[in-house]
């Protein structure tokens, strides 16, 4: 008698981004002739830039004849574009990272939810709070995060590291022994720099203390920096610019928000040989070795054509439209930052990330403050809460909208308090 | 301190593409003057159909200018293509799926091992003997495959359904219980139909008994018909022919085989909403809430470019090109099969899959045969032994070479018996 995973069914009903549409739909319907501004979601809006274009008709044509067709691909990307990623996203940054540890993905959000297939069921997962929900979730279902406690809004056997403005949106390192001395330190450390959904950055320094602990407590850190490219400060752009990283984390990119891969879907993943964990019997196994078995097994690659796309983000001409593309996603978030100030709002981000955090009014909830903007101003946005317990009474704009729409909705802000 | 996922551990070191590339390679290095043909790896290599092409340069410059740019799509695909699915894979064959019980995905590979997220880790597992090795090792990383047991060449906790000359390579039905009255039928059952690697089909009467038996045990089939396109006879294209598989069977379905996908990458999961399966307090639960569940978490849906491109395999040229490339590879294993039985070797497959199946000389193994085919005749094929015990003895021709080599191969192997 077949039987289900179990663990599906612990999962809270409503995903945010549904509720989200579900209350934007419900209001359309009411007002039938509102404007409505949408800068909720992180999906880009700018079409793609024009060497990926180019380089992918250059590559469908390849498809069209025998002579230059491809079949099956490797399971971990082609050559050219893991010498393009190495040579451009790592050694041009001092970072040692070699073609053969990096491998090739759909996305970001594939790799940082099937990254859990090589780790035990039964390791201790540490995660920010506010977070991305796909962490959570993704290790909810395969039964690292014990069961969801609705009262709380937490999962009952994770370890949740607040990120407020008290501490500049850098958690505390979490206690590594408890008070009889045994060791409590997590297993899998999620962190993302710069951060979904507070948009703040971390400094090279504070990093360190991260790979220290990790590195000191034999701790995996998981780096999301899939949104290094809007790093305008003297920050990490990625994790193995900070020394022994390579010892103790894997990090995970995306061509989605640079490159407006969204709805074309690549990233990569980055698994240094260098990163050595236990096994059973307490002997240390290479995880890039584990990973690459991994995606042999269960993924054929990514296409050709888009990977062809991809790699034309690292010559001349894409890296100049790629930086056009996130300069104005950067002024958009610098138009909603100025406009917030100036209505009074106290507010974080949108310097090194496409997204910018406010805190909602006094004696006001995020939904709240969500509603209330909808049906004032006609802009949506996400309401902190969404994210995690520390994320009530904030509240994200991102600026992948357009100039004209975001300009508009910060005026209506700005009117709101006029 | 982290650990690893041990199971991973117990994989067998050695895959079969990985061995077979290792022998080539030395003997090449050995033997530089000889000339190798390929007929081993299920690989297409004729170019994409021009109707794909087409929607695909269409796409691109979609994705070039604003109005037209997509960003993320809906994880379950577009649904163009989940109607376009629906309408020609399903209502034309008279099986009453609906759009809603199609994902999208990147290939049949990815679906056929990531669709164990939704199954519970203790679900026991029946596999054939042959079989392709993606079922085994997705389920052998999960957890549900025991110990792999080196000298059987077989995993201690899954069920063997052997299938040999003797039952036409349909298997026996599994026990559905014990001498003592227990249920002991197997609750996930791996089919594969026209199965790989014998390419031999199943009839609707055949199928209808293994429908029949899942509805009783409340087992559920995971039915990859990757090979749908290549049956000729008058065989059930998709297990939903058969009257109640809506109610236990989930199918997988890829356009690498038929339209040349396989660096494309583009599949889809069949997960029927009658499709229902007990949780641990023993109620029903949709498997499509589930998966659908999986998809939105893990992934992020499949490029743009390539749906649209997939959704021309239906249309009027689509097809007519589709069918052509089908035809010629089919030609080809026809030209195989005829010059095998030519040279005396008794022969399966070939007519409705675009796999020969042959049985290698008295008192040679798998590997022997492929080690004397590749000196004496510079033709690479596939030990049947690679894909399980049952498959010692046979050896596997594919029909995705080009016509020239594949008739110079038969002339070889031919000579080698004269």
């Amino acid at each position: 008698m077949a039987h289900i995973n179990d663990n599906f069914q612990k999962l809270p009903g409503s995903y945010l981004f549904t509720e989200i549409g579900r209350r934007v739909n419900a209001y359309s319907a009411a007002h039938p002739e509102k404007s409505i501004i949408r800068l909720g979601i992180g999906d880009v809006t700018l079409p793609l830039p024009k060497s990926v274009i180019e380089a992918m008709h250059k590559a469908v044509d390849e498809m069209a004849v025998k002579e230059t067709f491809r079949g099956y691909g490797p399971e971990q990307g082609y050559a050219f574009l893991r010498e393009a990623i190495a040579e451009n996203d790592y050694k041009a940054r001092g970072a040692n990272i070699e073609p053969d540890e990096i491998f090739v993905s759909d996305g970001a959000k594939s790799d940082c939810s099937n990254i859990g297939d090589i780790f035990g069921i039964d390791n201790k997962v540490a995660v920010c709070d506010p977070v991305y929900p796909v962490y959570v979730d993704s290790n909810a279902m395969a039964g690292r995060a014990g069961d969801y406690v609705a009262e709380l809004g937490r999962w009952s056997n994770l370890i949740y590291m607040p990120c407020t403005s008290d501490n500049g949106f850098v958690p505390e390192l979490p206690a590594a022994k408890n008070e009889m001395g045994e060791r409590i330190a997590p297993d899998m450390i999620y962190l993302c720099y710069p951060n979904n959904p507070m948009g703040m950055g971390i400094t090279r320094e504070e990093l360190k203390k991260w790979v220290d602990y990790a590195i000191e407590n034999e701790s995996v850190i998981l780096y999301d920096a899939a949104y290094e490219a809007y790093i305008t400060e003297d920050l990490p752009h990625t994790i193995y610019e900070v020394a022994g990283a390579e010892k103790c984390a894997i990090e995970f990119r995306s061509f989605s928000k640079n490159a407006g891969f969204t709805g074309t879907r690549c990233g990569f993943a980055v698994v240094p040989k260098a990163l050595k964990v236990r096994n059973g019997a307490g002997e240390l196994v290479s995880l890039n070795g584990l990973w690459s078995r991994r995606q042999s097994t269960k993924m054929n690659g990514v296409p050709y054509i888009v990977q062809r796309g991809a790699e034309a983000v690292y010559s001349e001409e894409g890296k100049k439209e790629t930086k056009a593309l996130v300069d104005y996603y950067l002024e958009n978030a610098g138009i909603i930052r100025q406009g917030l100030v100036e209505a009074g709002y106290t507010v974080y981000g949108g310097v090194n990330a496409p997204y910018v955090w406010l805190k909602v009014p006094e004696g006001m909830t995020s939904w709240e403050f969500f509603d209330m903007l909808l049906d004032k101003a006609g802009v949506v946005g996400t309401p902190g809460s969404g994210f995690g317990p520390c994320g009530e009474g904030y509240f994200r704009l991102t600026g992948f909208g357009s100039r004209e729409n975001t300009v508009k909705a910060i005026e209506r802000i700005k009117a709101l308090n006029a």
